[in-house]
Order: C-alpha cells, then structure tokens, then sequence
C-alpha cells in the first residue's frame, strides 16, 4: 500500500479527459495533474522538444513524491514514454499504449484507424504499437489538425466540422477500417461527426478511458494503491495562466476548480 | 550611417511575410530573423507569457548587435512593443500600429474590420491603435482561429475555407466594413476568399507591407540605413527543428535558404 500521490501531465487542458477517467475509477488517490500551457502544443514541435519538455513535467511531477506518473498528452506519450522509462525509476504509463491495446481487442477485420495531431501521427506511434501487438493488423494513419481548432472553437456539430472530417476520412473509408482509435485528447467531442462520417457501426476507441482502466490493473498488481480512505482534491499546476485553465478546466470536468497553481517549468 | 544588421522576430514562420517585404525594400541590409518555433504559437498564451517571451527575442537579437528590431509577429506586437520601448534602448517596430495607420488611411465610411488570432484580437490592440489614430472609427474585432490550419493545410480555396471564413465575418458584412485589417501574418494568404465572403470591393490591409514601409521612413529619417551596397544573406535563428523552418521558410520566402541555427532561448 502507498499513499504517495499519483501524477498526470499534459502539453494543457486535453488530458483532462485522462483525470477524469482516473477521478472515477481512483476516488480515493491523491492525483496531482500539471499542465504545460506555456508551450503548448506538443504536436508541432520536434522530437526532441517534446521529450525535453516532458522530462522537465516529470521531474517537476517527481519533486511531488509521486508514485506513478501518466502521460495525458498523445504527442508526449508517442514520442517520450520510451525515453523517459530509461531515464526514470519508477512506472510510468501513455495512453498510446493503452489506445493501441484496446483496438485490437475491438477490431473484426484487422483494419484499424488512427487519427491524430500532426506530432502523434508522423511519429508513427500508433501504427507502430499496434503492428507490434498485431502484426497483421493494416493501420492507416491521418492527422487532422484542424480538429482541435474546431472543438477548441465550440463548432463540432457544424457543416464546417463535417466536410472537414469528410476530407480528412476519405483514406479511412476506402480502407473500410472497423476500428478508429481518437489519438487527440480533443476528439472524443467529435464522436457524433466522426460516425456520421464513418457509418454508426465504426467503433471508436478513446485512449483516455483505456489508459485509466490500465493504471487500475498496474496499480493493483503492484500493491501500490493508497489503503486511504479519504476524498482528496486533485492538485492542480500550470506554466501559463492559472485562472485561464481553472475556468476552462472546471466546465471540461464539470465540476469547481478551488485552486490552479502557476509554476515555472524552464530551467527544469 | 550604421552598418548594423535590422532584428526580426516572429513566434514562427508567419514573420516570413515581413522579412519577404524588408528584402525587397532594403537589399543592402543585413537581416537576422528568429522564429520561437519552440514556443509557438503565442496567439493563445498569456500576456504575461507573450512578453517574457518577446524580451527573450529581443535580448537575444540584441546579442547579435542589431540597430533596430522589427516585431513581425501580430500577438507579441500587440502586448508587447509598449513594454518593450520601456526596456529596450533601441528603436522597435510592431505590425499593429504600422497596419492601424493604413487602414484609417483606406477607409472610407469609417467601418474597419480586423481579423486575427484570438490572443491579438482579445488584447484589442488593433481596435485601441485604430481608436487612437481616428476616433470617430467604428472597429469590428473578430478571431479567426481556424485560418491558420487551414492556410497551413493548403485549404485556402476549398469550401471549408469559405464556409469557415462566412461564419467568422457575418458581423463584418452586418456592419458594412469597407477596410478588413489582416492580422495575422497567415491571412493575407487567404485574401481570394475573404474578398468572395465580404466582396470585391472591400480593402484588405496587409501589416507586413505597411510595416517594412514604415521602417524605410524610419531608418531615413533618422539616418540609420546602411551605406554598403553589398548583398547580405539573411542569418535565420530558430528554437526548434531548424530543418523543417529551412524547408517550409525556403517554401515561403521562394528561395533556398542555406542555413538556419537552433539556438536555445529558454533563459535568455
């Protein structure tokens, strides 16, 4: 039993899709969330920036005492969880695992879909885990970076989102793949679009939901779940304005943000 | 007479659009440009954030012994240039107020629209700067975030383009502008489509031109232009991925760039 807290970073506020996983199904976890705002995105940024940028959320998340630590963010997850699980001792998860996992679980016809930022797609993250677990799976990759504007921007439910998704699908549907993992913190909000695109019967795979299920099993098998019985609130940093991401945080997760600290991440 | 190079600075590759323009109006000058590629975009960062990193710019410029700075980025010429001009000891320019005096120039029922990122539109530089020149102006500030995807998709004449562009502008067209200030350094890329949504007719006002003019008047009159009648190679400085900046700025200036450095500017 340890009643260390366990900790979750993101390039902002998309992981909080991932907390809100991990708020349901470890009410009684300390959870101590940081979000990059001051350089987001990720996704555009060079492989070496993302993994020195997530080094630094790690180091800021260990000087926390924390026990576990979760990457939120698909482009962080792609590109650093490997290095980073040589450069620290302790376990650390991503949801591009977690995400690749469960399409291949779901699919039938072993076409799988993958859509994402630029970052996570051309880093082959997906494609690759996937191949790797099912080396017959056919995997299509296609980064849709318009996406995050378009939810960023309340339009999901638009014309625009729809002939956008229908641009950026036409690979998709030509491959009939079965299976589509949402490789974006911000695309679950598009399910609705995404189906009416694809067909009702495409199953969607939202690597938040996978990555909280999967932290429950690590945690459990290695004994390191809090015997607390307490309701902590989650502890909250940032690199850029605090108030920002309490306003917009708190209706991602519906519920009242109390405090967001800001912290300084340059330099660590 | 001062053979000191002229500073450029943009978060990224947008700034391109205003090097472009002082190439051609001062081809004996030596130019240094730095895109804070590793830190783009700043448009949805804090102020705070934007000018600490602005002055970041700056003292690394001022490294490189420049005579005068050109802030070619929209968001950091909005927050910052008033702070900057307090710091800094050396002439500095910004896109907004050289955008703001052309359109009240061009305007001819006082109706001025200014589209851009949504950090430059909320700072309501634009909008102060055009009150300040005419005060009897009407000005119509609206963000068009999804602009810059679509212009770095390649989507500038698709429907997309023009369905987003119809949404963004009906409070243009309501208010009857007759001069649309374009700022943000990606815009005047998508000048066709703007002009189909609110009409032939209607003046777009590019600051990257208005700007590079100013600056001619400015190094004549108070007689900081060069006398060496040399050619100069542009010096190119980057945070982040100084390839992809040679290859898609190579694109965008249409020329090929020899080389661009990756400097790091965290702690500057």
């Amino acid at each position: 039993m340890d009643n260390r807290p366990i900790g979750i970073f993101d390039s902002g506020i998309g992981g909080l899709t991932v907390l809100k996983e991990l708020m349901e199904q470890f009410p009684n976890e300390k959870l101590i969330y940081f979000g990059d705002t001051a350089r987001i995105p990720y996704g555009t940024k060079s492989k070496e920036a993302v993994i020195k940028y997530s080094f630094q959320c790690i180091r800021f998340l260990l000087s926390k005492n924390v026990k576990t630590i979760i990457i939120a963010c698909n482009t962080a997850s792609a590109v650093a969880l490997e290095p980073a699980l040589k450069e620290f001792d302790l376990p650390i998860l991503g949801v591009v695992k977690s995400g690749s996992k469960a399409a291949v679980k779901e699919t039938q016809n072993d076409k799988i879909g993958v859509i994402g930022t630029t970052g996570t797609i051309n880093s082959y993250a997906y494609q690759r885990e996937i191949r790797t677990i099912s080396p017959s799976a056919e995997v299509i990759g296609q980064a849709c970076p318009l996406f995050v504007q378009i939810v960023e921007d309340g339009w999901e439910d638009t014309e625009v989102a729809k002939l956008t998704a229908e641009k950026y699908l036409i690979d998709m549907k030509e491959h009939d793949v079965d299976t589509l993992v949402l490789g974006c913190t911000h695309y679950p909000i598009l399910r609705y679009t995404l189906k009416k695109v694809l067909g009702e019967e495409v199953k969607l795979i939202n690597p938040a939901y996978e990555t909280a299920k999967e932290s429950l099993e690590l945690l459990t098998e290695r004994k390191l779940l809090t015997e607390s019985s307490d309701i902590h609130e989650v502890e909250f940093y940032v690199s850029d304005d605090a108030e920002k991401f309490r306003r917009i945080g708190g209706n991602m997760l519906n519920r009242n943000i109390k405090s967001v600290k800001k912290i300084e991440i340059e330099g660590l």
